[in-house]
């Protein structure tokens, strides 16, 4: 199997850990690898509606949870948060936005895609410590990757390392957050989760959420290149 | 006046800045701080529930704000955030906890003391950061102080100091939280606030939040302390 690189030590025998997971792809292929290949006996998913413009992540999340036999699994509802950062053109969550093409986003060649939240990403990180912490949980997976085409900055190894950095002050409980996969390409990690045997037809990726996938979207775009790569075939069509 | 020292540099001229607002004295005297001192004509102040078990903290949140004249006040409501740590013996958020007396936490001498929320203050900084991002405002004050009585990790110096380390990787907007009152006693506060002319009789500092303080509980302890230290009376009593 391919071993993903990883940036954090990953503490032997883990008995319990967090994941944070969408229902995207890589999310999942992250809770697979923590149930199945690290085989932490008692994971606790969390999950997030955060004013998505569509749910079709949180089922998948939620079949994906069931499936792979989690602990527990939250759904924590955080939509205030799109009433927080209106007015900043936010496509996944600001209804009047609409989602661009990848191809658009090149072109613009913007600091950030619109389809770019505000610190979302150390906002879920910094709840699921607070989860992590109170249930007395020293370890939280991450699912970010290394497939900059867009350029998140809070999906960076580097993010990831500052954050421990913060964390790791907590006198009482640090909690440390993993992210293995943050060295991969998708396609490495596509590999990863067909192994695993991962459904990658119950995850959700594509940002508009219609009946099927756009094929468009940067997050349709780099799902499709992955398959490709790897000469699959995405059950998604 | 005193001088508040600053663990970062505040840049000249701002013109707008987010304050962390809860009503207590120390977010309250770096509210008048911001907008008397510094001068920064538009302040956005940003008050949270979090499932504190009194809301008088927020009656106070809002008076100040009213009277220190702010562009926007935005109470944001993360009540679910009680539930996501529920277990966790959290005696403000909690219920089933009690608030204890400052003696009885320095006799058990644990790591925190059960007034500590889980990353409470990431999240809340990190909630903050969103909104100034996506409303272009770059500069954000923070009401954490030194008197580290009872141990509060994420109230110091290298916390501010190693979020801003995460923040500034933000190819977008960085947005930099500034401590000035970290390095700063409770009692120097207070002086530079009564001579910006807060009016501490509208704060809310009491952990239990019955109709008058109860004088033993940590904040209690710590806010008589600074009145007395400076010869001054405390208008709440």
């Amino acid at each position: 199997m391919t071993r993903p690189p990883s940036i954090t030590r990953i503490r032997p025998c883990q008995q319990r850990a967090v994941v944070l997971l969408s229902g995207g792809m890589d999310s999942t292929t992250l809770l697979w690898w923590v149930t199945r290949h690290l085989r932490v006996p008692e994971v606790h998913a969390l999950s997030f509606r955060y004013g998505q413009k569509h749910a079709r992540e949180l089922t998948a999340a939620r079949w994906q949870a069931r499936s792979a036999g989690v602990a527990v699994h939250k759904v924590v509802d955080i939509s205030f948060f799109a009433g927080l950062t209106t007015g900043g053109g936010v496509a996944l969550t600001d209804g009047a936005v609409a989602v661009p093409a990848l191809r658009a986003i090149r072109a613009a060649q913007r600091d950030q895609p619109s389809t770019y939240v505000p610190n979302r990403n150390m906002i879920l990180l910094a709840l699921a410590a607070a989860y992590a912490e109170s249930h007395g949980i020293a370890d939280m997976y991450y699912g970010a990757q290394s497939q900059d085409e867009y350029g998140y900055w809070d999906c960076t190894g580097d993010f990831v390392e500052r954050l421990n950095d913060v964390l790791a002050l907590n006198r009482r409980k640090a909690v440390r957050v993993h992210a293995p996969f943050v060295g991969l390409r998708k396609a490495a990690e596509v590999r990863i989760g067909l192994q695993l045997g991962v459904e990658y037809g119950h995850t959700w990726t594509c940002y508009r959420g219609g009946k099927h996938p756009c094929r468009v979207c940067p997050a349709c775009v780099e799902r499709r290149k992955a398959f490709v790569e790897i000469g699959m075939r995405d059950p998604l069509g």
